[in-house]
């Protein structure tokens, strides 16, 4: 029988977790070719609309491998429910038993998400954070701020929504953590004034364009993850002076490299991958007025570490 | 929080559960293009050897969708674990929620495929068996028979096999039912005497021959279901004046109807897909002199129909 744990026990046992650590130690394994990761399955519902996500993999001599179900019925906020939902699977590598059902309602998806912003900050972000710039007032726009928290000192962040109502609701939420939180609708202020961007919509046009990015910008854009979404102009990566992928291979195929590519903004061989560039300092910027781009989509091998870090805090004996 | 089932809760509930209709249902449904079911997700390992499947989908407008992992790891037995193990999880359609997880062990797979057996059998088997001849003395080869006994009334069963160990633990496990069970090691002992014969081997090598098969019999293959596995002498299938897929699509990409056509035995427009064989009397067989061959190599329907089915029974107020 597998051990089974909710989403509150998930929670209590985050806090005994180094998600950061663990979420690079994965970026390396799998710039390294030590992940199998393979397509992600997918099943899409037209009644009501919905889509279901399977990504699941292993890291190559592991104890574990690991498959996720991540699921977004957007009809569900009118029935009360969340609109994402989701379970982790943990099985042991040696023998494919089930181990551990993690049911966390998505939980750990957001945590691992926001996670890999946090490690391109560390890695990619300019020495000295002047002021965060984070696009989008949702799940993601907060959790990416409370990720970065252990990473930069800067705590003066603004946030871009598109209505008064979700604003007020993030300059609320974000209040318990010693933050210093304006709102805007105008993305010349976000541009104009941090050196450190994140962009966490589900935007199908460019929120961010070319002519507004002043030298020593870093931008981590985490909201595209399909081919329709597009956050920033294709001519921003084609200035940048370092543009990162979380996994080469799928942002060729969706997210804002893919529509760099396709803009012929940018080569092929201009992509760095994180996992190198957490690995080589080489691969870093090497001076502050540098602009520099991630992009992520969202790799399966996040949702293998962050399960296994999880799991190995709630077997513990108590 | 989602209803959680163990192994003997869910073979209690089976009890209660008219498998052989639910999957009836199923492969109409399937061959009316009513479910969708897309590729097979695959992990496969090399230290121990082992593969996982990842079988999901659902039947539009129904109520649930079902994703199911099953895996092999046959080094597991010299651990004195099964090798075969897996879950099944049930979630609303109309809202993903996870509703149940049935921790079948994979039992509930081993049914489901033992239960197209039976539905095979329904539709194609001559009037009047005269003796049931299975090749494999695995946990197919007994739940086959075990499942064809509410549908034909004939008792007398000659086992084939490689090994005087297995055939001898055959006899024992099937001695209550009411069977005249004889073992054999002789391909023509079963050929020659046999109206309705079953292959649930994992054979490389065809198991029978083209010059054995006599006219009025019935083969249903259900071990093949790689491109290397193979029971039947492609000529068989010439042979055979019908031959009947689970899944065409699947059929043609493994299985005994994947070797025939590669051989040149058949053309794709000689298959007929098993739902369809249901839902029309007129694709049957229309007298006991002709030769049919089945190729079952499993499809994602049959896991729908059984965990529904089930989950049905295990949600009622006790």
């Amino acid at each position: 029988m597998p051990l089974i744990f909710n989403r509150r026990q998930i929670e209590e046992a985050l806090e005994g977790v180094d998600v950061t650590t663990a979420i690079e130690h994965g970026f390396i394994a799998y710039s390294r070719g030590e992940v199998v990761v393979p397509p992600v399955g997918e099943l899409v519902f037209d009644d009501p609309p919905g889509d279901v996500h399977i990504k699941y993999g292993y890291i190559r001599n592991d104890d574990f491998f690991v498959i996720k179900v991540a699921s977004g019925f957007y009809d569900n906020v009118k029935l009360g429910l969340p609109a994402a939902d989701g379970l982790m699977l943990v099985f042991s590598q040696k023998t494919a038993q089930l181990e551990c059902i993690l049911l966390d309602e998505c939980h750990l998806t957001n945590v691992r998400t926001a996670a890999a912003g946090a490690v391109v900050a560390k890695y990619l972000a300019p020495t000295r954070v002047e002021r965060i710039g984070v696009f989008g007032a949702g799940v993601q726009g907060r959790m990416q701020v409370e990720a970065l928290l252990p990473i930069v000192d800067c705590r003066a962040v603004v946030v871009w929504g598109t209505g008064e109502a979700e604003l007020e609701a993030y300059r609320e939420a974000m209040s318990g953590h010693g933050l210093e939180i304006e709102t805007t609708r105008d993305s010349d202020e976000v541009a104009a004034t941090c050196n450190l961007i994140v962009t966490a919509t589900p935007s199908h046009t460019p929120l961010l364009r070319t002519g507004q990015i002043r030298k020593g910008t870093h931008i981590t854009a985490m909201g595209s993850d399909t081919r329709d979404k597009n956050e920033l102009e294709p001519g921003i990566l084609r200035l940048a002076d370092l543009v990162v992928a979380d996994s080469i291979a799928q942002c060729r195929e969706r997210g804002e490299i893919f529509h760099a590519l396709e803009a012929g903004a940018i080569r092929d061989g201009d992509i760095l991958e994180l996992g190198n560039v957490i690995a080589d300092p080489a691969l870093r910027r090497t001076d502050d007025s540098q602009i520099t781009v991630a992009d992520l989509t969202g790799v399966a091998v996040q949702d293998i570490q962050i399960s296994k870090a999880v799991y190995e805090v709630l077997r513990r004996p108590a």
